[in-house]
């Protein structure tokens, strides 16, 4: 089974009417902060949250009236079941998706939303294969693999056009890589139209499916470790996404998670859009110095989700401010009598902090019982700012005791 | 002096190449959570996150060349202050910007970023407003009003002839209001092209500003209050606006802080959009049933910054997950003998709950000291989820202490 330029264009058209052309504007602050002229492709603005309605559309509509009326079926915890349950329902497929219970609450509520049949099963992804596979059997439905099956790869595949079109003169595509799809249709689109823009693949480093692919020479599985980047988390590449892509990508890097923390950071700062770990990480690629080569060049930025939990968002937002040294976090030693934490607050406002939380350490301070340990959070303007609260708190008898 | 249709054509013609048509797409989920058809126009998008520029570089452009080597100044600790920075740099004319000591660093140092003189003076407002009169007489530079200068008014009411190209059938367009400059270049622009579009204000509870003057007939001061919208808080609103505003505006409606919240919690998760409190004011009037006449109609949010402070963001999340019942908080009693607490975890796993944290309290949990409180931070998927818990806990021998 294969895929051709011809089934990609093929897709585009048959999608066209229920699938959105993201919008692919190009980022004055993240051109300042990378070095090259960054263009984001939203793909994080479709109706579910990501790219994988591209695929899911497609793959519906190529179904047989008979096969349409048995209904589609995917085990899936993230996004490949979004798409196909709001597709599935324009539609009127009817479809049902297996979730491993670790599936987050959002998206299992968001699919029955969608009018998708929620079937939550296993403790990972293979027990909830195992059992798709079994409702499929008993009730002749569809089975739609999210990555691999050639008419979801086709569908991807769309967005590599779209962006030829959007942006004329773009040097570079930097590509999210979890089970391959995706990069595989975008990279087959953009070689066959246009071959001398690159196409470079990101990975978590606690995801590499494809590095370890390329390495072997055919998908292997990596176990499974936790990762911002949930989207990207894949038993392995998908084999036909895998021999797609290995002749069309030019080069895979791989970034960690601190960098896609600060990444998804930024662009909800600086690009005022949330997109989820998955979409950070060409960001992040860019941020963290892997690409030095694209240093002035046009380079689209594959955002291509943007289903992050508020509360992994909420910490991640912290997580960052702590990194740009706008958060900050000291121990010192204060009197425990009247007036030492007054002191003390007062050496925290001179310096121009802003003190968010103090807490009393008085079990674990040491032997000096008239003494107490002061845990200080405080907000501050950037690194330079704290050393120079560090030193004023020296100065006027607070020495640090953990930082 | 007075603001006309023709000004803010020929403002359009005038700002086109340096300020960008920002996107205005149709939300299917906020038209769902809201029974409007829900189009959003996101200014947020603008180089430095909101409409300001659009005034901004009207103002600028409008000075005589003399006046233009001179600079301009304006007192401002927000987004007024980023949008003259930016096109002052782009266009060759010094800005010299006065802030208030309370404005966020992260202003202050993105001004002087985009190449700004920054000025801290006063506690308030009106003392950097002084202070920025008394470097204009000295230097002869124009002050520029940030949102009661008729050109500023022109300039910001070129998003209402976007928005009538962008959206031809819109019903009603709803329209943030604090010191009145969008919605009176905005209503004049959009009556004096399509007379039967509603043009909506919305405030926040916290400012009233032009309520305040629409009852007393002319602008009045309104003391500070804290508010999430703090784009809102002026003093009073603007002379000019406010009488061209009157006369174009259908209503005016007010918001409550939760309700702000949750607005800016729906924009982040649904539209995948970061906006800060002033922008999420009318999905916050939809939301809170404010405007039931516009029940089934084409309504554009006018969605008008994104300058939100990423620590105050991170804590808008937190309560909007705890509206939701996403988060809940209780506290029980449990013995303070080995067990205790491994017996009241396995009855919050068994509920499908999921502890994010627990805190011990020993020192204030009553008489009987073989007991101890347990301060229990957990996730549950919704309200219902969280009552469920709660009977599981009583059952189970955990009354609650406090919810």
């Amino acid at each position: 089974m294969t895929v051709t330029i011809a089934d990609i264009r093929a897709a585009r058209r048959r999608i066209a009417d229920g699938i959105i052309v993201s919008p692919c504007p190009e980022s004055i602050p993240l051109s300042e902060i990378t070095g090259a002229r960054i263009v984001c492709k939203l793909d994080n603005f479709q109706r579910t949250g990501s790219f994988k309605e591209r695929g899911a559309r497609n793959a519906l509509l190529r179904l047989t009236p008979a096969a349409r009326q048995r209904g589609v079926i995917a085990a899936s915890a993230g996004n490949h079941a979004l798409g196909l349950a709001y597709h599935g329902k324009l539609l009127g497929i009817p479809v049902t998706v297996v979730m491993p219970d670790y599936a987050p609450l959002i998206k299992i509520t968001t699919c029955q939303r969608l009018g998708a049949t929620v079937v939550m099963h296993g403790r990972d992804f293979a027990e909830a294969r195992a059992q798709a596979d079994r409702i499929a059997a008993e009730h002749g439905s569809t089975y739609i693999h999210g990555f691999d099956a050639p008419d979801i790869i086709a569908g991807q595949g769309t967005m590599g056009l779209e962006i030829l079109d959007q942006v004329r003169d773009v040097d570079a595509i930097v590509c999210p890589v979890g089970g391959g799809g995706l990069i595989a249709g975008l990279s087959l689109a953009v070689k066959s139209v246009r071959k001398k823009v690159r196409v470079i693949g990101v990975e978590s480093t606690a995801t590499e499916n494809f590095s370890a692919a390329l390495r072997a020479g055919r998908p292997v599985p990596r176990p499974r470790r936790a990762t911002l980047a949930d989207g990207l988390a894949t038993l392995t590449v998908g084999s036909n996404a895998f021999e797609i892509a290995r002749r069309h990508v030019d080069k895979v890097v791989h970034v960690g998670e601190n960098w896609i923390a600060l990444a998804i950071l930024r662009m909800l700062e600086l690009e005022k859009t949330v997109v989820e770990g998955a979409a950070a990480t060409p960001l992040a690629a860019m941020m963290a110095g892997c690409l030095p080569e694209l240093q002035g060049k046009k380079v689209v930025l594959v955002t291509c989700g943007g289903n992050i939990d508020p509360a992994v968002l909420s910490r991640v937002i912290e997580k960052g401010l702590v990194h740009d040294g706008r958060l900050t976090r000291f121990t010192v030693e204060i009197s425990d009598r009247p007036g030492g934490l007054a002191a003390l607050a007062r050496v925290i406002a001179e310096s121009g902090a802003s003190i968010k939380d103090i807490e009393h350490d008085r079990a674990f301070s040491g032997p000096d019982v008239s003494a107490v340990l002061a845990v200080c959070t405080v907000e501050t303007r950037d690194r330079a700012h704290i050393a120079a609260l560090h030193r004023a708190l020296k100065k006027n008898g607070f020495p640090l005791v953990r930082k």
